[in-house]
């Protein structure tokens, strides 16, 4: 039976199986100190003499566990006998046993079938795997339901600019930008709350430090809503639930990146403020008065919101209609939707959107758009749609945010740019 | 403060909200009763005289809670004070409140916005919620990190047949057929179990009712296993845990498809046989010799696995290497792979695939394919990957199997089939 490494403590002076990739190989006076890495941790193996097997090479060993103060984490295993699963070929393309730091961002994605064998790498994808988690578990708890919506659109909504378009046999459709229509479909479908994690496209020629072409968004709506003060309620809700669990499940990993998220108390006293004051602030603090919050702008609000507030974020609300979809639920001329941002960037857009089928058809000529032009889109509000809004978070962000990575790039697995599109 | 349908019970005589759909009305000697929908259940509403809002209309209802055993649910509400939050069209394409059984799939499709209004339908989706659920939870549990990987993919894996292709700024990119080689690096990258729920694209020109052109794909990808036995056990695991999710959270949805779930005990007793005695099986039972295993000889096998083992699905195991793809792990010509059957359905393939470098090339050719062909794929090889494999269950063909479902479309939220793609 194979023991984990995180459980050896319990194995002292007795004989187990590790089974592992070989992180270092150290030669001192006769013997090989070797480091066995599994997804739980590291140990460190000693052999008699020269080893056989190279750097990166899964093995199956078997040994007792010794005390040894000078070990890393306090335990070794002297290797008696050695199965070699797989050998690895020594020119390594990357080092995986250093600080990715020492790799530039280009190397480490170019390389990224070996780069993501750094254990500081790997950490960024458990966190990630961890915010997955939280955010369907609180939205179950609060009775929604998790759909799953086609990224195979026929025409292109919210104005078509940015689409990605697919052969599709003798035809042509469009790779989603955002599950908005089908969400909102759902929720007018009874459902009334609904939330989806799923990818979404932007083909947008950005090549920056919070731009990905292709991000997993993870999306909620909910019916019977009357301002979007309640959406930002669940907001806090979902980041909470997240930030323990990340807090109780990636200690180390949020160690090794001089990280931590925010308390719950210091979630709940996120400012919300309006568009027009969010500009007011950026202003003063900024020293020049601003016309439109930019990422520039971002990052101020959220130093002020740190000052003022003690936390490192702040929900912007009731932005201007022309700079919001047409679906956006006007008041006046402004609209419910609202911002976070978060550690100086924009990780969710959201707000209540237009339920009244009379007052969507007067919306959309405003925005150039007809309804024939929207595919089905406002026959979900002819027969009948709750008053509903909703949001969406960038997974991708939200954990470079977490983490606080210099690039969103990092925070994708296997990221899409203009340029990259492999491995 | 808005009262569930679901919670009416606790609120016997004292004055409530509701909100929902009007479901139906009847008028009957100066009353009008209203069948109010919302996403826990049904209530009938009683209103004096005639009412003014339409079917499917949305509504806010104040009102007392009366018991009356002649009405639905045993209870009904003396509307005090009706606000129409969203009055609908009468002109609805198709019914809503009838059983969906009335109406052609095509119908039902067609009309893709309104038909999911149907709480028959919704069941559904209610269902494909929980195995969501239960498939993440389960894996979780197990020590599996969740991952999501590029959609997008650079090069035709698999032989590069049946893939969408993208206009992808001033190239081409393809829809991913599934995560495999994905989640293979990762195995390999030390996570050693990971998991991805996401989307996989065929392009394919089926049109039956087992295809779909866009689909969920249910990941699971697991390090250090010796046999193909090792993943049917986990995925009896998963199954169990679905099945018992499902029994336990949607019972009535079960009810209304008369429909059942396997106990675990079923599950634990589905029969494991190898191609070549499936082959006899079916040949034997079908009364004519077989040379393969086609969807007829599917439905055979499922038969025979009720009348010999008490459950309706079977494992395969043992397939020709031919019928396999080229990273499928070898055993003299057959391999370490395997599907599950399920209610005369594959609902999963998947198998030891493939680990060692060398294995690996001279695998390549005898499948007309070459490194290069394959992107960074052989890397993850060349650099040390454990004994590994995985399997990948179709959500909708599960949730298909659970409710009896006809055809899988009827399981996707907004099936894309070669003639289908809009809503």
């Amino acid at each position: 039976m194979r023991v984990l490494v995180r459980e050896l403590g319990t194995y002292i002076d007795e004989k187990v199986m590790v089974k592992g990739w070989v992180h270092r190989i150290r030669e001192l006076g006769g013997i090989s100190f070797v480091l066995l890495r599994d997804r739980t941790g590291m140990v460190q193996l000693v052999y008699e003499g020269k080893v056989g097997f190279t750097q990166e090479s899964v093995l199956s060993v078997e040994g007792k566990v010794r005390k040894n103060e000078k070990a890393p984490g306090g335990l070794e295993i002297h290797a008696e006998h050695t199965e070699v699963l797989a050998q690895a070929h020594a020119d390594l393309p990357i080092p995986v046993n250093q600080e990715p730091e020492k790799l530039s961002l280009e190397a480490l994605l170019d390389n990224r079938m070996i780069s993501i064998r750094i254990p500081k790498i790997r950490s960024i994808f458990k966190v990630q795997s961890t915010i997955l988690k939280g955010f369907a578990e609180y939205l179950r708890q609060q009775g929604f339901t998790e759909i799953k919506t086609s990224k195979l659109i026929g025409s292109g909504t919210e104005g078509g600019t940015g689409l990605f378009s697919v052969e599709y046999f003798d035809t042509r459709v469009y790779l989603a930008q955002s599950p908005q229509f089908y969400k909102q479909a759902m929720i007018s479908s009874g459902l009334e709350r609904v939330f989806e994690i799923g990818h979404a496209y932007r083909a947008e020629k950005h090549d920056t430090p919070r731009h990905l072409n292709e991000y997993v968004s993870l999306d909620v709506e909910m019916a019977f809503i009357e301002t979007e003060h309640e959406l930002m309620d669940l907001e806090q809700g979902i980041l909470n639930h997240i930030f323990r669990l990340v807090k109780e499940e990636n200690g180390e990993d949020l160690d090794v990146y001089k990280a931590t998220v925010p308390t719950e108390e210091e979630v709940n006293r996120i400012p919300r403020v309006t568009y027009d004051e969010a500009k007011e602030i950026i202003s003063r603090e900024g020293g020049k008065k601003v016309f439109d919050i930019n990422p520039e702008g971002e990052r101020i609000l959220c130093d002020w919101a740190v000052k003022e507030h003690g936390v490192d974020a702040a929900f912007v609300y009731a932005f201007p209609r022309k700079k919001r979809p047409f679906y956006a639920y006007p008041e006046g001329q402004k609209t419910r939707s609202f911002d976070l941002l978060f550690r100086g960037l924009e990780i969710t857009t959201g707000g209540r959107r237009i339920h009244q089928y009379e007052m969507l058809l007067e919306a959309l000529p405003k925005f150039g758009l007809t309804p024939e032009g929207l595919g089905g889109y406002v026959d979900i509000f002819k027969y009948g749609c709750p008053p509903h809004g909703g949001f969406a978070i960038g997974l991708e962000r939200l954990t470079q945010k977490i983490l606080g990575l210099a690039n969103v790039k990092e925070a994708s697995l296997f990221p899409r740019d203009r340029k990259r599109i492999t491995p």
